[in-house]
């Protein structure tokens, strides 16, 4: 592939969807990350709401606990919706020089692109201000929906990878959002590629 | 503290000490790194082979295995030298803004003086490759040297911070030399600076 990717692995509330957003604007390229969710719905058949909540989440039961979506090429939703969101990376790496926040890019591109892999993280103090000022409060608190988020991001990444999520040495650029802060981080990631 | 200071953690043969050199030069500061091992051997009494070999490891066994170093105040050799490391790093964050090659000095310095934390890392073969480069061969293998130093490096750094030497949570910028390259690595930390 001819292409030069920046994959951005973030943890939830760093500000790494926003990273890319910026990103993307001053490298004059592309960044996908909701795109990504309404292509996997349109593709799978399944609505954008149970994407969004179950696509970046490790299947928590077996097949048996989900009947009604059950079919005969893969073991679960999950694995579907995993296929899916595959070719839809290889594609978008295939067709342009992009930004791709999550899905496991960095993986799925993993000695196939020229890929930037980048990892986003804050500590939890500045991630349930910045959620709370975001997404508002709910009746579970901030720090219990992070550390609900990122277990689910790690257990994912885990299934599907087999790699450690959050790794040092699986990204070549990590950064500490909270404390550097978005704009910092966008200038060193623009930098670097 | 008023002074700026560059806390460069680094796995064996990543480069770490160069980017560190490289940095100093590019922002007129001063780079500590051997320095501080000179000022231990100085300020201890022992030699600075044996502070180079001792003094980011942490000790393989009792007090008894070291009975002609043993003294009343530390229990270990080790322990001397990081009370006498602990003041040398405190004592120049405190003189100047620099940086500051391994020694615990992130840890060091938390929460007291205005750090920017970095780890340095790259894939096994070319950490190989530059301690070929720059050590020459030796009975032992590159790859065995690079683990056994890692996993010094690591016991070193748990047992004196309680913390996890190359957590991707410990630092605010970790970057990939290898891939990266130190020139990149330099540009990209100095510009956070």
């Amino acid at each position: 592939m001819k292409n030069r990717i920046i994959t951005i692995s973030r943890e939830f509330g760093s500000g790494g969807r926003s990273i890319g957003k910026l990103l993307a604007q001053k490298l004059s390229i592309n960044c996908y990350d909701n795109q990504i969710i309404d292509r996997i719905a349109q593709e799978s058949g399944f609505s954008k709401e149970y994407v969004n909540t179950q696509s970046e989440t490790a299947p928590q039961s077996s097949i048996l606990a989900n009947p009604f979506f059950y079919n005969y090429t893969y073991s679960t939703n999950q694995d579907y919706m995993w296929n899916i969101q595959r070719n839809i990376v290889l594609e978008l790496a295939e067709k342009e020089s992009c930004i791709i926040v999550g899905r496991c890019a960095d993986y799925i591109l993993k000695d196939i692109a020229d890929c930037l892999t980048v990892f986003i993280h804050a500590d939890m103090q500045k991630r349930s201000e910045r959620i709370v000022k975001l997404y508002g409060e709910n009746s579970v608190s901030p720090i219990k929906r992070l550390k609900d988020k990122d277990k689910s991001r790690s257990a994912y990444y885990k299934l599907y990878t087999d790699m450690e999520w959050g790794n040092i040495r699986n990204y070549q650029i990590a950064l500490n959002s909270g404390i550097l802060g978005i704009s910092k981080c966008v200038d060193i990631i623009s930098q670097a590629y």
